[in-house]
């Protein structure tokens, strides 16, 4: 947790992976986020992967750092709850995610008429309100006919990272402050909605694919080779397998140096009148003809001599590791300034992270556990909304709200 | 494009994917950004794919709507202007995006004496600097063990879609502008780094897999099933394949009726103890059951039918498209607000996207091209850094920078 936000109070009633990331993001950057759920927890709360005790990994993950707060929303009273809290005065507050129906009791129109300048990023499935999750969106583009070997056939293949959730998530984040920029400019508040679909294809688009497929039709399945560079995975004599690429003209240099292939690819690029130097779509193209020769170096060589090699040489490769390995990794997690081994409402005490990126100048704080569900329902309807002790002891009786079991 | 950033100033001088999405999701926002790129092009000028005339889809898919600059890095004089440009003075300026080496001529220490309160995010591969690139972080996370059906054995099924890029470049946006917030109020300076692998093991450890994977090992392959919940591809009679998920009580009570397998379901709910009402993880542990159920339902039903029930019902389904019916689909692109047909400089024109969040409140103006190479070295050398026109013409006969060709 870094200190860059310090006294930014945003609020957020969301659930699933992409509008909670973009809480956690501005939390894990000092900013107060107030995550509001369902009393006894909304649709995420008990998600998998959970603890032998019951508990949800996943929500305590994307829950870090937050505030709790626990309102029956399907209650009116708790609905109009969950609109002063999101709407409450002040320069620094007045910031709302949520993934709610765009039509409903918190449509722009509500919340605006109770805050002109609120910031509201709404995560959404389709443009039109519509739902789409995140395989959904990967379908609806064709990614699992392009992912996987040729062998699969007409078989998809589904990417198991929500990728289209975090994104999203993040984008999101960086929208809700690019409007925060804007209010504070012009005082003028802004509704900012993130639909999954739109950041799917819009994607496709930045990264040239929806011109290339309008102009040569699908891209073939290309198995674990990286399109338009050299990449791919390889097996070394011990049996242990890599991804090597290259991407610029030093890595490419270095992959031909250690590998020792110098003279054979000299000769690739006589006979084919070409040069792969500095372009690495001829790696591509004539790689029918590299592959061969990379995969004999590989299998000639052991993987410990050889990744030290490749890493004097400045090359571009990955091992293959099982998430099991990755997760006991030192390097990765254990010796990684990113995580601290914090308890968490599970109950247990595992290695967390805190955010993703790395201030030189600010002081890293340890990353703050995800709080039990309504733990700070009472502070907040206090400090924040106002109630006195009264109204929110009724609230509490009849049901409206809850703090923590 | 929006008009939420008018007046900002973004200097970037990066290659691949990453750091120059950081800078489009800027420059989509109204920022004013300014790339530099070496003369004649970097290292992804050329990358694939491309257009028949040779024109790269992808470079001109990411720097839609940035000011070109084209400078020779690799002379020391070329270096120099590039630090000039990105330490220009102004509250609105002194932001800088690079993935260029932690420690070279673009370092902290030297950009930092030349403007102290400059915001410089940098894009890294590991974060002690050594390279890492999008599918090298996913093979270290073992994440191509557990993509794929579970027929691949031992086989790893990497992923074709850069998650970990374009999650490190919306992160990496979102992180310059929660560091600009804190230079507003405090003054202050900073660098923000931003390495691809902890953004990998960090997100691996929000989403709660690696408590799960730490506590109960690795997670198993399991093709095209969503992990604790209810969602799988289906062939529909008429042989459409539809993505089925069910997350949300309402969705399961939507599928469970259109299909018409209440009865058949309240069985199994009987026969195991259990409820699927509430429970997504219920569905998935008794996946077993429920998916012969819902295939035969699906395959029972026209798709034409059966997607306007799903609808009706509210339930979350996408169809397997591929990528070729995604592009040419009038929802998502030809009617879709996001895109407009404009040229680029390949010389093609096609569907371009703007911003992917939509503003109700501000006007969104038609996305911008990109530029030709270099085509705003003078304008900016002139007026940004203030060079005269002898200096600019100097510095243009001795190739230290370019125009556009």
């Amino acid at each position: 947790m870094y200190s860059l936000l310090p006294g930014l109070r945003v609020v957020e009633a969301s659930s699933f992976v992409a509008c909670p990331t973009a809480g956690l993001y501005l939390a894990q950057m000092g900013a107060e986020v107030i995550r509001v759920d369902q009393v006894g927890g909304g649709p995420d709360y008990r998600r998998w992967p959970r603890a032998p005790g019951g508990g949800s990994f996943y929500w305590e993950g994307l829950n870090k750092g937050k505030l709790s707060v626990a309102i029956d929303l399907s209650a009116p009273e708790g609905r109009e709850l969950l609109t002063r809290i999101a709407t409450q005065p002040g320069k620094q507050a007045g910031v709302f995610l949520t993934n709610f129906p765009v039509n409903g009791f918190l449509s722009w129109e509500k919340l605006s008429a109770l805050r002109p300048d609120l910031v509201l990023t709404r995560v959404m499935g389709k443009p039109d309100g519509g739902p789409a999750l995140d395989y959904t969106v990967a379908s609806a583009l064709g990614i699992p006919f392009i992912t996987g070997p040729e062998s699969m056939g007409e078989e998809p293949v589904n990417a198991v990272l929500p990728a289209w959730d975090l994104l999203t998530g993040a984008y999101a984040a960086f929208a809700t402050l690019a409007a925060l920029r804007h209010r504070d400019a012009t005082g003028e508040g802004q509704e900012v909605r993130v639909p999954l679909a739109d950041v799917g294809i819009a994607t496709i688009a930045n990264l040239g694919q929806l011109a290339e497929t309008l102009q040569g039709g699908d891209r073939q399945r290309y198995g674990n080779e990286v399109f338009g560079a050299f990449g791919r995975d390889f097996v070394t004599r011990d049996g242990e397998r890599l991804m090597l690429m290259a991407i610029t003209p030093r890595q490419w240099k270095g992959l031909v140096s250690v590998l020792d292939i110098a003279e054979q690819v000299a000769r690739i690029e006589a006979e084919r009148g070409t040069s792969f130097a500095t372009d690495e779509g001829e790696r591509f193209r004539h790689r029918d003809a590299l592959f061969p020769l990379v995969e004999q170096a590989a299998a000639s060589r052991d993987s410990g001599e050889l990744m030290e090699q490749l890493d004097a040489a400045g090359c571009c490769w990955g091992p293959y590791k099982r998430m099991e390995q990755a997760v006991r990794d030192p390097e990765m997690v254990g010796n990684n300034p990113l995580f601290s081994q914090i308890a968490q409402p599970s109950g247990e005490s595992y290695a967390v992270p805190g955010a993703m990126a790395t201030l030189p100048g600010l002081d890293r704080q340890e990353p703050s556990p995800a709080r039990t569900l309504g733990a700070d329902t009472e502070r907040v309807l206090m400090d924040v909304v106002g109630l006195g002790s009264g109204e929110f002891s009724s609230l509490v009786d009849r049901g409206i709200v809850a703090r923590a079991d």
